[in-house]
Parts: structure tokens; C-alpha cells; sequence
């Protein structure tokens, strides 16, 4: 999407043909900056230090960071090191899995000399292929969407939203704000309510950050205020994006979604999960099983942004003798979730759901 | 409680028995620090900033505004102004409107010059009631908790709470907290997780603050991260405060008690609110008639905290270009609350439940 009227993705080959830049989304909102990766290292460093972030996002990037593994040494070895320290970087999201294993599959029959090369084209594949899919997602959400406008007659669809799983967490897009970004382009008045998102404020930051690059009206809140606006009916559905969804329709997704799909079902509102085929564990059926990174204290003692004067300055906000604890996700099961927007189209939040969408996965498993 | 040693109330009349003594609670959890209130304005001033808080407390403060208010000019018109400017600072919290018709009461019917001392010691009454309905609601409270711990065969008792509801919200003890300093006074195992609460973080500044003051165990957590603990087993009981409670058990309380209340419900967690019968408003049924506070959005956008030189910053945390919302306040309806603990007992989160303890108020509302 643009920022300041230019078109970026948030991961590009440079035109070196073998560096990588990336957004350093850190610095957002304050400082719209990127940062070169050139060796393995590097990439696993911008996904554990979330310079990147989002479960499609850090796919991309660990696709890369395979190629970056494999430019000085194409050997197995090589290839098998690359992808452990990838693969260890962020526990919950399954695209990392699924990206490694889609670069394993590109080079390792491959001869030495033709991996490196095949490495860089899978991963630029992985990239084209994330925007085409959630130009899909886009576009399937658009109908729910404009079901809502036209109900209301044209008066303005509130959308909540947790987290960032807009074009920030993709390469392009996003997930659950494609469908919103579609929506504002076809001229459907839309505005979304952004949760915080604490303790990493990827809502406050990331998502206000775009939506506002995009001109898309919106309204940050505190994490707490979700369910008091759907009490108030100033809700009309819920979109969010997941990090892993297993078979069953359970969802992984950042910590706090729980909590609003709760409230939406208190309040009847509509809670749409959207999501690539890359972000189903179908060897998963219990969310409970999903492993759930915990993250230092200090990200919730500490709270980083701007001073009056422009610098960048992190504030402590509790006691020095008061520890804390950091779950970075939380696991809505599929009884709270009305549906699944994906590529290939819009499906009940139910284990039958997904099956109908993707057969041959159900079918690969009873074999 | 203790501070350093030390024992503190919240609120207490100077040695030239006319000024007003407070804790700065916006200077917590860094400075701690006293203000003098002298006038009316300075009074009311102080719960609009909200140097103090919290239901009883605002009350107390309240209660010595009106004796300020009467200082220099004791007429029916300086006590209609004082009582006034008073209501106006917080809007949910009904305490307030209880202690200004107590203040009113002790003085209204009186010659102008026995008014002055009738309204100090009626201010004074009130803060002393308050410290023992506190005591009480923190006897039959720790009931409750030792028979966790009794279930739980000397494991601690692991209680979620949010924002604030200790004895920097009252005047002494707290109430959903003391129930809790009362377990730990005992020796027996306790352990709170303290919602952040924001947006102006009362569970990570204050609540932190005070339980760390007096020794109990507690961990900081998001907001967001409640339902997670409760679906992973690590929360026994919910215990919260409540600004106002209506006749048929509806609780206002900080905004995001609701969705802690719906994950109570979804994980078979009891979730108690603690209350003294002043917070009780007898005249509302239906808590979606209670007044919500809306704050101003600056109070999510920015976040003030202590830099690492030990001087206290305020930093801003959103795009310049977005705007926030900022509800103050939240009602949980009573289908989703287990039980009241009040200084007259522990009572079922109903209307039947308030009125078993409360027989007076239904006499006088069928009268």
C-alpha cells in the first residue's frame, strides 16, 4: 500500500539481486525507515526483534532468510542450519513452518549450483504469491462488507479490529484490513475501531499507521473498551487476522482476540477470522495445543514513543518491584467464531467449514 | 495500608484542623507525595485530575470538599455551589452523589454558624465508616479466599483483579483488595494478577504500588491477557471494585471488567465484586442507564512514565493523525456476576441477592 503517495511492500529484493530490505517496523510510527538484511542472521534478527511481524510477514522473511543461508555454502548443512535458527525465532506462527518447508522442498533435490538461484525464486514467489492470495481475501471480505452498508443504507460500517494484520503484517494487503482497504477504495463508508494492542501497541501504532497512510478513517481505543462499544451497538462486525488455525477452526491469534470474540457473541455481532491457506496447522485439531510464546516483562514495565521534542525515549510505567508476564497469544476457539474469510472464499468458523474450502487437506489426512 | 513503613489513610484533615491532606495518586507508582487541599477548587480539582480516585475515596474527598465550600460563607448558596461544582467532576461514580446528600443532611437543617464543625465531623464520620465497611467487606472476603485455599491444600490462590479497588481508592483497606490483604495478613498463599488497566494503567502504577508496598505476590499483566490465564487454569477467583451498582446487581466498573467478566463465565471462574452499600444506586435497575464517563483520547494517545535518569516523561504512542475514543467506564450485567461482598455479607450476584442484605432500601422502594 502507499506511504506518503509511494507504493511500498513491506519485503523487497534489492538490485543487488541479493540483499533484502525490509521495514523497520520498530521505529513506526514515528520513523519510516528500512533496513538492509544480508546474512541469515540478520533475518532471524528482524523477525525475534519484530522489526518484522505478522504471521504472513514472517513467512516472507524466513524465505528470504534461506536464500541469505545459502549464499556462501548451498550444502544441506547449510541449508539445515538456515532453517533451525529460522524455525526458532517466534514458536506460534505456523507460516514460518510452512515457508521453510516450501523452500525445503525448492532446493534440496536440486544440484548445489541451481539452489541458490532457486532458493531466490521461491522466495520471490512466497511474496507475489502472499499478495495475490490476500487480494483474494480482499475480495471475499468486500461482500460481507458491502452486506453490512447495504443493511445500513449507506450509514458507515463500524469494523474492530485487534492487532495489526494489515499490509504491515503481509507483504502486501493484509488480511483482515484487506477486505476494509477494498471496502474505503469502492467508496463504502467505512471506519474502524483500532484496539491498542497491548503490550507492543501494534494497533496504536501499526494499524492507525496505515489506515491513516490509506485515508481510511479510524479510531484507536484501549484494549479494555471492545466490548462496552458493542454493548453500545457502535459495532457492526469484527475482523482479525490469526497466527495459526488448526482443523478444528481454533485460533491462535495475538493475545486479547479471546476476549473480543467473546464479547461479540454476548452482543451478536459477527467475529470473521481472515487468513491464508498457509496459516492452517491441519496437524493440529485442539488450539490448546498450540504453543503460545511468552515474551520478557519488560515489554509491559516499558512503554516506548515520542517526547515532545521528536526524540524516541522508553518510559517505565510500574513499580520497579512488580514483575510481569507477557503471553504473546491467546487460543478463541471455533464456537466463538461466525466465520473464516480466506482466499478461496468465506466459510462458517467450524472444522466443516475449512474441510468444504480445502478438501484436499481433509482428504490427505484420512489417507 | 503502609507505605515504607509508615501507616497512611488517603485522606485526612491537617494538624490547623481546616486543610485537607491527599496522596498524589497521579505522582504514583514513582513519587510519592502529599497535597494540600485548602479551597472548594482545590477539591474538586483534585478528583477531576484525578490526584485521587476511586469510588469511596472520590466520596471522602468529596465530603471535606463541601466542608471547604463552607469555610468562608456558610449559606445555603455557598453549600448549593459547593455541592454542585463537587457533582460535576465525575460523572459514574456514585459515591460522590452519596456523600454530598450526606454532607447536606448533617448541615442543611442547622443555624449557619454550627455548620462549619457539623460538616468536619460528619467528613471525618464518613472517612472512619468508610476504613471500617472496608475492614468488613475484607473479613467476609477472606472467607471466600481460605476456602480456595483449603480446596487447593496450601497452594496459593491465584485472584485476577483490574484497576484498582485497594486502599489508595478508599480511604483505608480497599475493597476488592481487602479481602485479599486480609488473606495474606493470615498467611495464607495468595497471588494477584493485576490488570494493567489502561489507559491510565491504575492496575500497573496503583495496584502494583500497593500490593508491592505491603508485601503481597503479584505479576503485572496486559489487559488483554486475562482470558488466556483463565483458560490456561491460572485464575481462581476474579475479585473487583465497582464506581456504581444498580438495584438488580448491574456493575459499572472500569472500562474491560466486562470482558474479564465474560472469560470468568466461559472458564467457571467466580467473579466477585466487592462493594460498600454507598456504591449501591438503589433508584437504577438496568445498568445500561449508568452514566459513562468519556475521557479525553490524549489519555491513550500518550503515556507518562520515568525515563531511565529518574525524571518523568510523557511520551506519544499513536500517529499524530489518529484519533482515540475514551470510555471510562464499562457495565457487566449481573447474569454474568457470581456474587457481591459487601460489609453485610457475601450475597449472589442478583437483585434477590442485594435485596437478602439490603431489606430497607426494598421496603422503602415498595413503600
Amino acid at each position: 500500500m502507499n506511504v506518503n503517495g509511494k507504493h511500498y511492500r513491506t519485503i523487497w529484493l534489492n538490485p543487488d539481486g541479493s540483499t533484502v530490505e525490509i521495514i523497520n517496523q520498530t521505529r513506526l510510527p514515528f520513523v519510516f525507515e528500512t533496513v538492509t538484511l544480508t546474512t541469515l542472521e540478520d533475518a532471524a534478527q528482524a523477525i525475534s526483534t519484530m522489526q518484522v511481524r505478522g504471521a504472513p510477514l514472517i513467512g516472507a522473511t524466513a524465505a528470504y532468510g534461506v536464500c541469505l543461508a545459502l549464499r556462501d555454502d548451498q550444502s544441506d548443512d547449510a541449508l539445515d542450519r538456515g532453517c533451525e535458527a529460522l524455525a526458532a525465532t517466534r514458536p506460534t506462527a505456523i507460516n514460518l513452518r510452512w515457508a521453510l518447508d516450501e523452500m525445503r522442498k525448492a532446493v534440496l533435490n536440486l544440484p548445489r549450483e541451481a539452489r541458490l538461484a532457486a532458493a531466490y525464486t521461491r522466495a520471490a514467489q512466497i511474496c507475489d504469491e502472499d499478495v495475490e492470495t490476500n487480494g483474494r481475501i480482499g475480495e471475499h471480505g468486500l461482500g460481507i462488507i458491502r452486506a453490512h452498508a447495504e443493511r445500513k443504507k449507506g450509514e458507515r460500517v463500524n469494523i474492530l479490529t485487534h492487532c495489526n494484520a494489515g499490509w504491515l503484517a503481509c507483504v502486501d494487503w493484509g488480511t483482515a484490513l484487506a477486505p476494509i482497504y477494498r471496502a474505503h477504495d469502492e467508496g463504502i463508508a467505512v471506519h474502524v475501531w483500532v484496539d491498542e494492542t497491548r503490550p507492543r501497541n501494534q494497533g496504536a501504532s501499526l494499524t492507525a499507521f496505515e489506515l491513516g497512510a490509506h485515508g481510511v478513517p479510524h479510531t484507536i481505543v484501549a484494549d479494555n473498551t471492545g466490548g462496552h462499544l458493542m454493548q453500545k451497538k457502535l459495532v457492526d462486525l469484527c475482523i482479525v487476522g490469526t497466527d495459526r488455525t488448526t482443523a478444528a477452526g481454533d485460533v491462535a491469534n495475538k493475545i486479547g482476540t479471546y476476549l473480543k470474540a467473546l464479547a461479540a457473541r454476548d452482543n451478536h455481532i459477527p467475529f470473521l477470522v481472515a487468513l491464508p491457506f498457509s496459516t492452517i496447522d491441519w496437524s493440529l485439531e485442539d488450539g490448546s495445543a498450540i504453543p503460545i510464546e511468552e515474551r520478557g516483562g519488560d515489554e509491559v514495565k516499558f512503554m516506548t514513543g515520542k517526547l515532545k521534542d521528536g526524540t524516541i525515549a522508553t518510559v517505565q510505567i510500574a513499580p520497579d518491584w512488580s514483575p510481569a508476564a507477557n503471553s504473546g497469544f491467546d487460543v478463541t476457539p471455533a464456537r466463538l467464531i461466525t466465520g473464516f474469510i480466506t482466499e478461496r472464499g468465506v466459510t462458517p468458523g467450524t472444522r466443516e467449514g475449512l474441510a468444504t474450502l480445502y478438501p484436499e487437506h481433509v482428504k490427505k489426512r484420512a489417507a
